[in-house]
């Protein structure tokens, strides 16, 4: 297509779930060429049928490309691609940059960019934040660190994925951090929102009402704002599961426990999620945590006499 | 004066401290005869001398009054107030209305309520949200519930005490529990806080770029806000104290151990109130928190080489 300049950025994407989609898509809207490559062929087939390149694996994709956008969970995922049994590390060209949006520990972030940088090719620190719409349409807030190649290299990629990038320094484990700073509250948030909502609801208040004036409020935050509506409905639809404050906390966890710094708020939460996991309401909204205090003490939330019983 | 026309109601503000002092001058301000009385008289002094009446007591403020306001810390010197040793409770003239903005355990409101209203007098249940500023401006936030005619006959204090006055029914009770609600998040939200900007600290983040990120990102709280540039500043003099939600959460406490509601977040945080307060800090800013978690931990917070050491 003419917009495809000869100078045009080659951006791959390693996994094209809800986010890798929305973040693939963003970049071909933006001009780049993409080509994107995930673990399930029905994924790419999709990206494929929108009009993307689609590759036969991660090497394929990789191979040749300026930008490599990773997208998937976690830091054992993040690692494999790179650095595993079939990893694309050797495959990268000299000079590209492969840029990281799962959350992990700062301290595994730093030493995949020091693997990274030392054969050749530069390591953007980038967790994203934000859901699968504002992927979709190029809105993310990316909290990125790295070096000042890594940020040139991957700025076109950066561009027209994010409304919105913290350049955080030019060392990989800042982005990390500061997302797990983020995530600690988040996680903490959600699990006093719940925790809230549902001893309202034990001593019989309307909750409709409590919702209206705590978020106006100083008890107030974004989390409870967000969250409650759907404990207000009974609609537990996962828009984010519990797990993965199970194992966003799990990290700051760790993280705190090698550090020798104590997260007593952060562990009480993190308690929650694992007993809602537990109860088996792993894969359901994170809200979820209402549904168990609410069995926990007898509390009626909206819909509790049906299927959420 | 001329604005006092001959049925303008007489207000009797008990308590005339940083709180109640604005709230009995905002009154005065709308056009009610004010009466104080504080057991400082100092601070009757000062009321005095900005044109209020004073009183020499509290049963000399009530006596003929069409409203009281009772602006004290807790329960028991609310109890005091109406039925201590030198209770005002025989004094309330019938039909007249005590509007108690203490924050505490719903059980006990409804029990205050009652006997009031066994003795022929109305009992507004209306705890109270916002700072000195609000106070004096009039523009403060009542969580308030109670029987029509309390209502009514309120009316015009709460219409010159606040900005938003939220009706919650016609028990008192209602208010004080909603406003536990409040306090539940508000102090579970500073103890996360302070946990996270520590936590920050102690991984050697940019703590004003944390605050920057943090404040646009769904971690957010209105407590984070509003808190953490007090740790950023270094600053921990007292605008609202630790001891104020060892109170509140004390009381978040009994509530729920009552009624057999675990409140594992609460918990956790009332915890780190009781050992900034152990620790002494209890007369500080609850940002103190902060502090605490840095000694704990041995993360530099702002000032902290020099008198928070």
């Amino acid at each position: 297509m003419s917009s495809h300049a000869e100078n045009t950025a080659l951006a791959a994407v390693i996994g094209l779930g809800s986010m890798g989609f929305g973040m693939a898509r963003s970049m071909k809207h933006a001009g780049l060429e993409v080509v994107g490559y995930d673990i399930m062929p029905a994924a790419v087939e999709r990206f494929v049928a929108e009009g993307g390149r689609g590759a036969a694996t991660a090497t394929e994709a990789a191979r040749g490309a300026d930008i490599i956008v990773s997208v998937v969970v976690n830091a054992e995922q993040t690692e494999a691609i790179l650095f595993g049994p079939e990893g694309i590390a050797d495959a990268i060209k000299p000079g590209a940059v492969f840029v990281s949006s799962a959350t992990m520990d700062p301290a595994v972030a730093r030493e995949l960019s020091r693997r990274a940088e030392a054969l050749g090719f530069h390591y953007l620190d980038a967790p994203i934040s934000g859901g699968a719409a504002k992927a979709a349409s190029g809105e993310l807030t990316i909290m990125a660190s790295g070096s000042k190649a890594a940020f040139e290299t991957a700025r076109p990629a950066l561009d027209a994925m994010a409304a919105k990038v913290y350049e955080l320094g030019d060392t990989a484990g800042t982005g990390a951090a500061l997302k797990m700073i983020n995530q600690l509250l988040a996680g903490v948030h959600i699990a006093a929102a719940c925790e809230a909502i549902s001893f309202a609801a034990k001593q019989g208040l309307d909750l409709g009402k409590v919702y209206e004036v705590i978020t106006a409020s100083a008890g107030n935050s974004w989390m409870f704002e967000n969250r409650v509506p759907h404990v207000l409905a009974g609609d537990y639809t996962p828009r984010s599961a519990i797990e993965i404050f199970v194992k966003d906390l799990g990290i700051v966890q760790d993280m705190a426990r090698s550090e020798r710094y104590p997260v007593p708020l952060a562990a009480a939460a993190l308690q929650m999620y694992l007993a809602a996991a537990g109860a088996g309401m792993g894969r359901d909204d994170d809200a979820s945590l209402a549904r168990l205090y609410a069995q926990l003490s007898g509390a009626a939330l909206p819909g509790s006499n049906s299927e959420n019983e």
